[in-house]
């Protein structure tokens, strides 16, 4: 008999929640493979106006197998949020799978896994990976040891499949691919700095502008705390 | 100023969630737009072991401008509740697009809106179309009139793409595309029947033709007993 899988998702408010649906998504329907999402007390979390509720409580999970981290703007602040750190900290130390999708590489970083490895990060937040001493890599799937890391958001879905490959199997995989209808045809082209046209691009540069730097002040403010 | 555009996402038990947080993630990044998740009562829904609370009462919804049904296992659970029909085909008789992902298209089909129409749907659902008088289309995103239609499950990110394309105009929906980096690139090919291995393709067929049998013979029964 195939030994079941735990896979966590460690979530916060203002996960953005597409980093962990689409992967949550994809694992639910793979065979042998326990997926929890668990919060700090197990608390409700809202992403996006959706909320989650029924979740397991961070702090009493045992162990996983993998540990799977999404991104999204609530990272900056439970990057300060020592206790949330600290059970990822945990969590990891024993974990056979390190993983993230979007910014939440970031918080694998905090926690102390990414120092000298190579990671993915969203593209507006990718730049951010250093200041955790993590080699940022514009990979939509990257594997780095037993790190892998997915780029921003729907990457998640590529990252997964991946990770599935890895774990049961890529038959397995393609089973669940095809059970979920994964072919897909972007009406745009504009999914990439890139290859998105270049006004697009400004604008959304503009519109994050003031956040990114923000952003970036509040975590070099940690990171230089943490090192005092 | 832009008038907001109501869009609203009727939920059930045994929905396949990534049908509506994949739209719900790309509609919640739009300006202008509020997105609402009901379902009958405002309870909460539970799909693939994930919890949704906090949600809005459908019966409760004076009208929409957009009514986007998703699809998943229990869609013919619902379209045996004559409540939830009613509330579908009250809010479809208003909304100026009638809009669905997956196997939500026999939805739309249930309460009456796709007699002669075309339409997408999940491709092992997508032969139940005619017991609706609906025609199948194996198209990623169909458009038959004001009815947009999406295949299954991740077709739902292609498709809601082309909604926002046509609400708010291709600039603002290639901004949302690169603000959550969707430039997939699925490892594996394996997301259609006509792609994917055939070793997998008999796999996933074994595996589902039980419930597929099974469901064909509810939703039959149900149209017998409608036109009775």
């Amino acid at each position: 008999m195939t030994q079941p899988i735990n896979v966590v998702m460690p979530v916060y408010d203002g996960v953005t929640q597409l980093d962990f649906t689409g992967p949550h998504q994809f694992l639910s329907r793979t065979p042998d493979l326990n997926v929890r999402v668990a919060s700090l007390g197990g608390q409700s979390i809202t992403a996006d106006h959706l909320t989650f509720s029924d979740l397991d409580d961070l702090t009493a999970v045992d162990s996983c197998d993998v540990l799977l981290v999404p991104g999204g703007g609530g990272c900056v602040a439970v990057i300060e949020n020592e206790l949330f750190i600290k059970e990822i900290a945990r969590l990891g130390a024993t974990a056979r799978y390190l993983t993230s999708v979007c910014s939440g590489s970031l918080i694998l970083g905090a926690a102390g896994f990414l120092t000298g490895r190579r990671a993915a990060c969203h593209w507006a937040w990718r730049e951010l990976l250093p200041i955790f001493g993590a080699i940022a890599d514009d990979g939509r799937i990257v594997w780095d040891g037993n790190i892998l890391s997915g780029g921003g958001v729907t990457a998640g879905i590529d990252f997964v499949l991946a990770l599935i490959a890895e774990l049961r199997g890529q038959r397995v995989a393609e089973m669940v691919q095809l059970g979920l209808e994964y072919a897909p045809q972007p009406p745009f082209n504009s999914g990439r700095p890139d290859t998105a046209p270049v006004e697009v691009l400004e604008a959304v540069n503009v519109r994050t502008g003031p956040s990114r730097a923000q952003r970036r002040a509040r975590l070099e403010a940690w990171a230089t705390a943490r090192h005092a």
